[in-house]
């Protein structure tokens, strides 16, 4: 265990950056009206995710409500960051908070998450905290589920109290093109990782 | 919206740092055995947060199962990193990541995660994804509520749900001493912030 000893072996700075074939997604890309067009956008950042190998096929991006400005967005950086929190709507949060240097992202008027997938149950708690007044979903847990991707456990009636915090929920924009991701991602031997059980480990 | 329209404008790298407050608490920590040991460490941490300002006083650190090595340390970073999701828990498990080089954390052994205070929904979701085995907790949900920070919608079962993953849960190590560093922040005027509705921000 010496290296629990020597404590400036003790990781104290974390950094995580949008890799390049994100950031060319979102070069010009201008005030979008409508959650269509806000998940088209998302979407070629899912499918750019999908054939890279920074995480899962997976991607967010959060518009101010008035007008559809582009705040920020987020791919999943599981592998890439080696961090398991690095999922899409985590990063984008994040970096909407360094995009206006504050952690009360609503502070200038009311914003959206607009995500490739039904967010997990970390990200869906993640939502309160980060001030989304509305949240727009392209594909179905059970689209995630069905190539393997574990979403953890939810509350059933987690739209119900989304919706009790002011949080309007808007599910299957574009979902059969998400869904249709996350197969392609699935068919192509992508990683599907998820956390493992104390059983899948003794037996690894 | 032109800051919309400029694209460079647009964050594209996060980066936390662990503040010199918290590093000085880890420095030349050994191994440590035993629940109470290391949330006394813990609950170190959480009490220099609770006299910084760089969020609230909240700490977390990941342990290995055998031999009680410390991987990582978090404290809650919201203010200081201006990323609503930075809870102390969410960055101890980035920062073990980053001090692994995987996003696997159990892939040497069983990592064990103590946290001074109940975890959140967002942080309780992240367990799965991180790989522990093992949750040891300080202070209760209601220790937390009683001062003014929102926990979040958890299931009710949060616990068995936890225990069904095969991640064991301990409760109400050195609660007192947990619970007694929340109130103490309150009592000094430390910012009790949360998720806005929609009301409270009309009303801001």
């Amino acid at each position: 265990m010496s290296d629990a000893r020597t404590n400036p072996e003790l990781a104290t700075r974390l950094s995580i950056e949008l890799p390049s074939w994100a950031t060319s997604v979102l070069g010009g890309v201008g005030p979008l009206a409508g959650d269509d067009r806000r998940m088209a956008l998302v979407l070629r950042l899912a499918d750019a995710a999908a054939t890279n190998t920074h995480g899962g096929p997976f991607a967010a991006a959060i518009f101010r409500a008035d007008g559809g400005g582009l705040l920020s967005a987020g791919v999943n950086m599981v592998l890439a960051s080696r961090a398991p929190v690095a999922h899409a709507e985590i990063v984008a949060i994040a970096l909407a908070g360094t995009r206006l240097d504050t952690y009360d992202l609503a502070r200038e008027g009311p914003i959206e998450l607009v995500t490739s997938c039904e967010p997990c149950a970390m990200c869906m708690g993640s939502l309160p905290w980060a001030g989304i007044t509305r949240l727009v979903i392209g594909a179905r847990d059970g689209d995630a589920r069905a190539v393997g991707f574990d979403e953890g456990d939810k509350r059933r009636d987690w739209a119900a109290r989304l919706q009790a915090r002011g949080i309007d929920v808007v599910r299957d924009v574009r979902r059969a093109e998400a869904a249709a991701i996350l197969r392609r991602y699935a068919e192509r031997g992508g990683l599907i990782y998820n956390g493992r059980t104390p059983a899948e480990r003794a037996g690894a």
